[in-house]
């Protein structure tokens, strides 16, 4: 039984709650660099990961013009195993518009309830979590949060309880 | 296109680095309880998981008797998905013990090469990793760390370095 | 050469940045309960040390109500030894309005330019620093932070830095 | 009334609990280099600091040479405001013998019961304590723990408890 030949994951970070940092003078949120290096750092990652920014942003704040340009840097890339970090209020819509056009790959999207940079951050778990499913699963647009996984048509966040879940149980 | 039917997943907490503490009076490492439950819960964990703890030891101090213990105890789970926080050093020894005798549950190994209480810990991810891995792998006996599945039978602990890799590669 | 006799020392919380937490349902700051008990926890530190929370408010939303609250529960606390966390923007004004009417106490202000509960914060060296300068100095009003002390009447926080710093040097 | 003129304040590193680190490839506790820069970074402090690294050794571990070399260094030192970190356990054997020799400055010692690299620790606290107390006490040697000062004559470790008190209360 063979394991797997695996060409390189790539990580493409876009923002989100994952990368949100404190700004001391004004004592608002923004975004400075991705954290994702220190983090899979901190996991020990012995994986084959390469790293880019496409963008720092809320995803309240996503228009047709990011997810056109996420969706093209997906189809442009050369491995079939990507993970996009992602905030979460939008990351079902990035999705959907990802799963329309990319059938061939392994995209999982991913995110954080509670930015990084505080001590007590789902980010590190996910993280795990994401680079693991994306290296088992069939081809196909996932959502990957709270140590689950969902197809991008069956699922939805629930604004109120702070989770994702299913839509047709 | 169906989601997989889940039992709940079992995780069996032994010890390891994962769990150790620093003991202030004496300034040596040492056991209180697991860590799991607070760690399930930084990760907004969703997924149906209980937790038991069979011992809390450094895995350089187990004997025939913990290990025939553990096996023992994933052959009477009812689950057939199963996780076990292990220490790093002989965590390939009990894996295969468990191998041998267990053919039709999928059950995982791992750990952390820094105990959870110190800051900068690979235990989280680690967790997350497992807890993706032990939902969509086949049925068979892994180690799970540094982001990567290993099958039982093909994988070693590189002491030197302080990661797993595969011993064929 | 005799230990000074000492009272126990009140903390008064007011909020600001030094007890604000990310809500992770709407992605904003807000106020759930005071941190100081589990920093002295954290501390370990054996002061005979009494916390009450006034309010919980950016100081930037104080009004002459608030700072007369402070100012009232400052004049009649028993002990003459007092620490009141506060957020760094309006430090100043409510150290004011308390130096013009309490001569007879050793009252500090103190706080925090990170939020406690993002993991690299300065509230747990400022609580260190105001708990020992508040045993020491004479009575007077002052603003401990970035290590420094500084009267009352001679302090500015430098909005563009995020430091304070004396306003004749 | 004028705010004292302040040359820098000098602290010598000597290791014990505060600066232990956990090696991921043998699991034990060991010293690299000092984290006293970045615990000043983290407190942002403003205060005019040089740092030396003496030593990094177990306080248990200290013999007649390493104590007269650290007495040699306070003699030496043109500051008068001096800070030690220092291993908990013997800290106050190296204080008398500091004590015994210098009269005309002010020589604080201090530590940590937790490593400063684990979570939750009190090192950061007991600095910004530390950095304090050297600013308003007057000349003498003193341990700081805890949050409070004690005069080196006047001062035990309490092994079962892990904290310092007055011999005579």
């Amino acid at each position: 039984m063979a394991d797997k030949q695996l060409k390189y994951i790539k990580i493409f970070a876009t923002g989100g709650t994952f990368d949100k940092e404190f700004n001391e003078i004004n004592g608002e949120l923004y975004f400075k660099e991705t954290n994702l290096f220190k983090l899979l750092e901190l996991g020990r990652s012995q994986m084959d990961v390469k790293i880019e920014t496409l963008m720092m942003i809320d995803s309240l704040k996503m228009t047709e013009t990011e997810r056109s340009y996420i969706l093209g840097k997906c189809k442009k890339e050369k491995t079939n195993r990507i993970i996009i970090t992602h905030g979460t209020d939008t990351m079902v819509e990035t999705a959907k518009i990802v799963a329309q056009e990319i059938k061939n790959k392994v995209i999982i999207f991913t995110g954080a309830m509670i930015p990084i940079k505080f001590g007590s951050s789902d980010g590190l778990f996910n993280l795990g979590s994401a680079l693991s499913f994306v290296q088992v699963l069939g081809p196909g647009v996932y959502i990957t949060m709270n140590g689950q996984y969902f197809y991008w048509n069956n699922v939805q966040k629930n604004k109120k309880l702070g989770i994702f879940e299913k839509i047709n149980k």
